[in-house]
């Protein structure tokens, strides 16, 4: 599932605004249904961030591959309900009717609501997910960045990725300042966690000055990444790869500068394209 | 932080058996401490896969950017404790002792104490992530797969994504037949989601038959990946990309067939490579 969004492309020889194609990421709320004893309990599983279209599917393997269900059988139905919301006037919540607990492994739901990830989306305990974050209003700020130091900022930051250059197989975030240097970096197998890090680090050495810097990440762009850099108050954040719809969203919503698909001679702007000096 | 694995490097001209550096993937245990009125309060907030490293800089990021703490001078320590686990002698528990109760958004706490993600190692109550999964101890089944087979897989993955042609922005899994033809395909902006969706997909269909099937996913293979796939008996896993440490070891405990970097000419054999006819 993918939705229309406007996006000023950067070319070399020819940069114009269109419309662009992007994955839409929306917040799915799991909840089952199951009898214990007399009792039918209602339990919220999970929360996951995940392109709409076929939420069947994704609940089955889910439930069976975290074996909270031994086999697909004990599940007896699976609905979409509740309020359809948001821009794609969906239903974002879906209830899964289990057969009886017999066959639930109680002990590990239990264990799931014990616990709790790291993932910046899970942990919200609504699919207001949009409205929690960022209470302070206070605006972002940036520089004004010049389209070479764009082009530049990934290739810097691989070219200091000491992991990278050995394994090929992790991420980074760095934190850049205006004229293109990198500052700091931090580099995990977790895109999210690579960002944590480069913001915990740059918070213990009081190095934040959103004025003048903006924050690039290898891979692609999801309402995580974005919501992380939005709480410095970092106002441009770019990225190697495609943003989600929600990422999108989410940086229009607090002016955020989002620029991503960053190629040796072209990048895409998708949001507060006033930013960036195109030249 | 990086090990050396061994791995079989198939290339068209020259195949053999080399020494590869994998990037770390470790679970870390985060546990909050602080004052509540008079009571000393101890609480696990969260478990996290990561590379590790820096640790302190990822707890003090993480809390900050979900917003637990509103400022990183109401963390007074960071420690990491317990006894040193696992192949790489890791203290994979970290205690952060806040300064007091007043700092801490303890409703989000309790919020996140209250729910859970779909990310597969989230929802784990211990360290013990290795050990709980695949109790059956069925062996997993695979046939054997020529090199041409392998390097098709993922050009037909991605030929057969709509999304992905449309947005660029889009991770698949597919499940694939012993002669290379593509059977079923799911598509998500989360990795982990696309695979649950193929699973969930070919469960419901009954079309798993281990003996005679193998997965491929877009990306990198991690620690959940391999994991969801154990759960379903199919014993040959590709990847486009690397695989951290984790996917390794969890693959070769279970005797399942790890494939990865696979690229025009040329792929990796992470473990258990008899299953495949270098040829």
């Amino acid at each position: 599932m993918h939705s229309k969004y406007r996006v000023t492309k950067f070319r070399i020889d020819n940069t114009n605004e269109t419309d662009d194609l992007i994955s839409i990421e929306e917040p799915l709320e799991i909840t089952l249904k199951y009898k214990q004893g007399d009792k039918i309990i209602s339990q919220l599983l999970s929360i996951t961030m995940r392109t709409p279209g076929n939420d069947d599917d994704l609940v089955r393997g889910f439930l069976f591959n975290e074996q909270i269900i031994k086999n697909i059988n004990h599940i007896s139905s699976i609905e979409n309900f509740g309020k359809k919301v948001g821009q794609y006037n969906l239903q974002n919540k879906v209830l899964v009717t289990l057969n009886n607990s017999e066959n639930v492994d109680i002990v590990k739901i239990k264990r799931n609501f014990l616990t709790n990830s790291s993932c910046g989306v899970c942990g919200k305990s609504s699919l207001d997910a949009l409205e929690i974050i960022k209470k302070d209003k206070t605006p972002l700020l940036e520089p004004r960045l010049s389209s070479k130091i764009i082009l530049q900022a990934p290739n810097i930051l691989r070219e200091n990725q000491s992991e990278f250059a050995k394994t090929g197989g992790i991420h980074a975030s760095g934190l850049f300042q205006k004229d293109g240097t990198l500052s700091n970096l931090r580099e995990d197998v977790g895109r999210h966690n690579a960002l944590d890090k480069l913001i915990g680090s740059a918070l213990k050495k009081n190095e934040i000055k959103p004025k003048s810097q903006f924050i690039t990440c290898s891979g692609r762009l999801n309402f995580e990444l974005v919501q992380k850099v939005l709480m410095t108050g970092i106002g441009i954040m770019i990225g190697v790869g495609a943003p989600t719809s929600l990422a999108i969203d989410l940086a229009n919503k607090f002016d955020m500068t989002l620029i991503g698909f960053v190629k040796k001679d072209s990048f895409n702007i998708y949001t507060n394209n006033k930013k960036v000096i195109v030249s």
